[in-house]
């Protein structure tokens, strides 16, 4: 399907980028950690950035029990949650067709605590998959102490939105004379050599070994 | 200075992290191309990925006339602002302390709108420096139309906070006997090979011909 789940979702602004299947929102989530998390308390409207994580068709946070947010995003607030990566500056011929190559996600809706132990478990063994595959069993697991002390949170992508612009600079017919270079200037997140703990005494696993030269932010 | 400059920007959440230093703030914004804007309508409260650039102790974006989100940002509604560089996976030898190396500003305030046409050039001139220095004087510049059609908005950095995180694992004394690698997954941004359209026949410009390997996300 590639219709808007609510009015909020449906996009207005250039709606020819809009897409709104599955796969494509999995991949834009899957190619992140970091996402950017909009609501409003007393004090007005906050932006904070969040790591995340997704299971299924729904994206999971973590964080303190002592945290004021968690606790105000755990008692049903609206939300909206972005996830976006940049690909690229579009250089056009003329200053206003200038653009960015990027793919983002946008949700909204309210999180649902994880409350049982065994799911909440399995969410956060789920995170550490995704950071290092196959770590979960080779550190110490968290306390009884330390998974009460931490919350999990969690929001289906009932409503949720992807907008990505891809390709090169679309210039007006009547520009096409300029000569100025025209195209992509491209980002890749790459991963960068991995830095041991001066205190670390222990070999390389396969996933630290592995990791530099990787890239990331692809879907 | 590095106090807080208002209670909402005071950091409570592993407060040691928090930066009020001016140029640790501006070199987090400069190091960035996209923030994340939170602000509240009628449809409850949203979370926008938008271009962004830095001019002195301001934060500008640009967008059309046209566009509801611009109508509602420059008719004086409350926004919070974030913008955030991932640095690394923090992997330590408890699954509770592992952790991410990350820099983020956190912006509160409202825009106002830049209406003088000269000052509203301006900005669009440093945005574009910003892309690509010296490309203003290569491409065809705003037309009347097209600059009307343009809102460009600004917001101060009064209110305005940093948090950042680096260095390796922080892990409790009682699990440094656990044999399991420790340290810093390090992400990097890098500058990849430029793209032209299929139709530029122009040799590539030293900003183009020089990005390929240049690093981005520094601050």
């Amino acid at each position: 399907m590639n219709a808007a789940p609510s009015s909020r979702t449906r996009i207005r602004r250039i709606p020819e980028l809009a897409v709104y299947e599955r796969e494509v929102l999995h991949g834009i989530l899957d190619a992140g950690y970091l996402c950017h998390l909009a609501f409003q308390d007393e004090n007005g409207s906050h932006c904070i950035p969040m790591a995340y994580w997704r299971i299924n068709d729904a994206l999971y946070i973590h964080g303190s029990n002592g945290s004021r947010l968690m606790k105000h995003l755990s008692s049903g607030a609206e939300v909206s949650i972005a996830i976006s990566h940049l690909d690229g500056l579009v250089l056009a011929r003329s200053a206003f067709n200038h653009s960015m190559n990027y793919r983002s996600v946008v949700i909204y809706g309210k999180f649902v605590t994880v409350i049982e132990a065994e799911q909440k478990m399995a969410a956060l063994d789920a995170f550490m998959d995704k950071l290092a595959p196959g770590r979960k069993n080779e550190v110490r697991s968290g306390s009884k102490q330390e998974l009460g002390a931490t919350i999990v949170l969690k929001i289906t992508l009932d409503e949720a939105a992807a907008k990505v612009r891809s390709g090169g600079a679309e210039d007006d017919t009547k520009d096409m004379h300029i000569e100025v270079w025209a195209g992509v200037l491209p980002f890749q997140t790459l991963q960068a050599k991995p830095v041991p703990n001066e205190d670390c005494k222990v070999d390389a696993p396969l996933y630290v070994a592995c990791w530099q030269g990787g890239k990331q932010g692809q879907s």
